[in-house]
């Protein structure tokens, strides 16, 4: 398997990006391609011991920046490590990407230079979402990369997510649930009641409507909802986390006085913080488009980086890509019932 | 005034429905009417001293449980505490209404005993929301009276809501803000852009969309969503602040062996849980409905109960249900423009 790493995208590139890469790549076999500047990236590279035959550097001119705009910056910059990454992908140069850059622009790039597989007109972001209550994570599908979504676009999410969840993460059959008002069927709004039977009759392990308030305790593998709805549960959870664990620094440690109460009140905060830490997960596929790609988040350090590349690898090992055209392509008559 | 108090609903009816009544009694001179099982009501009465010329009770022999479907409720139990309730309000006989009963039965009963406000067409239930960065609370409209939304509905929610956190709540020139997937205009659905056109020309004080991130932080008096999605943002709180705490619990207590420390910190949690503690700022009103009433948690004690008729007085004495009568009357010309 050959990886091709943006070496340009995210807030600590490329030092933590070629960090990560340094790291993945004394754990596998696998080759990586780093796109990016290369005077700048060689300048990281030689920084660490590596095998010049497993991480190879490939130059390109321009990066994509968080204020560029998708649409634009996909068309005109042609020479940025993410139009020629996904290019190089597309041409069968490699088997993986991976980005930390601009979401919108790795969105927009999949769908322009990759391509939607065929019956998909809405490729989705699947986001693992971290459990508290000592359930599993979850993947969130779609955590934002369309604002509106069809029934059919959930019913798509759904199956995707439960392949990927299945073939990359090893989730044995997994539990597929629809964010909706309540549990029963027929709540909720058109879209997902007719969501809702189109779910029900795919070959997948549904298991109906799921609630917001039981999303943190890992109530199902594969949490469907739309990309308004996964950007809010998204965002309210991490503003929520954080400002939580902001409160609990202040109320506890006013009250501490004796240094090793202090000591080891921080400790336990430490380990409270590493329950949100979503670098152990690996980063977020973008499903539907045809090729293996994933987006990891701009804040990505090189421990995220080289989770990301490790989890990822059975993307393009186990063909996963082909998996969803032939499961897409089932669905069809499903479909076709949609009010 | 005289608030009409359903007797009969809520996890804890009558009795903790009687004792806050009895308590937000003793702090006011306004009158109260028990409506429900006069038997059951004076039982729980009896346990009390109070003015038997401010408490009096209602006898209504039917109730509306959780389990019964709302438009069926309300259609054949007419004898029942809140069809009983409403008819009041809207004959005259009381100046608000407060029920801890089935949430969809309220919101179904006041549109069809009140009936709506000429020019709404979608009634929105107004959901306290906290704060936790010593901010202050927001109020979340709407938290999940209808499933969709068009985007004057959104408008209507952002007006009615500034006006209640104004007249009822004492928040000068409230802030609204529209949740969407990034603060940026133009971002979003079809219905969020639209709305953020229609917000932007209300006479309201319009800060622009927010990101579910900023929400905890009381980033805006007034946050406007479909039903929907604010459903989501509510049940996702709660199920994270309840999974949040216990792993608190979990985490500090485990590695805690010297009482003195425990006590220290079963303090501590003590404190952090009020901080989620909604019973604090009274229930949550049903705007958009010809008539002050006030839908209160299911699981409210006599402290909410007492709260919620204390803060909720403004609502019936100012007027308010006229002030967003006129308000809505001006919005005609902006919706007019509905693409």
């Amino acid at each position: 398997m050959r990886v091709i790493l943006d070496g340009m995208g995210g807030d600590h590139a490329p030092a933590e990006i070629v960090k990560g890469a340094v790291e993945a790549a004394a754990e596998m076999n696998h080759e990586i391609y780093i796109v990016g500047k290369e005077d700048a990236i060689r300048g990281e590279l030689n920084k660490y011991q590596y095998n010049e035959e497993q991480i190879k550097v490939v130059h390109a001119g321009e990066v994509i920046t968080n204020e560029d705009s998708p649409v634009k910056a996909i068309k005109r910059k042609k020479d940025s490590s993410i139009v020629k990454g996904l290019t190089m992908l597309k041409e069968g140069q490699g088997d993986l990407f991976v980005s930390a850059g601009n979401t919108g622009a790795q969105v927009v790039g999949g769908r322009m230079i990759l391509g939607r597989i065929n019956g998909i007109d809405r490729p989705a972001l699947a986001s693992v979402y971290p459990s508290l209550a000592g359930g599993k994570a979850g993947l969130l599908v779609d955590a934002g990369a369309s604002a509106e979504s069809k029934p059919h676009n959930l019913l798509e999410y759904g199956t995707m997510g439960s392949i990927y969840m299945e073939k990359v993460l090893g989730r044995e059959n997994p539990k597929v649930g629809l964010v909706n008002l309540g549990v029963e069927e027929g709540k909720g709004t058109s879209v997902t009641k007719e969501a809702y039977r189109q779910l029900s009759q795919a070959p997948i392990n549904f298991i109906g409507n799921v609630e917001a308030r039981e999303l943190p305790t890992g109530v199902c593998d594969v949490i469907v909802c739309d990309g308004f709805v996964g950007n809010v549960i998204l965002k309210l959870t991490e503003g929520l986390a954080w400002n939580i664990l902001k409160l609990i620094k202040k109320k506890f440690l006013d009250g501490v006085k004796a240094k090793i109460g202090a000591i080891f009140l921080k400790s336990k905060l430490g380990e409270l913080k590493e329950e949100f830490d979503y670098s152990e997960y690996g980063g977020a596929p973008i499903l539907g488009v045809d090729g293996a790609m994933i987006k990891m988040h701009g804040s990505s350090n090189a421990k995220a980086v080289k989770n990301t590349i490790l989890k990822g690898i059975p993307y393009a090992e186990n063909n996963v890509v082909a998996v969803i055209k032939t499961a897409i392509a089932d669905l069809e008559e499903i479909i076709a019932g949609e009010e």
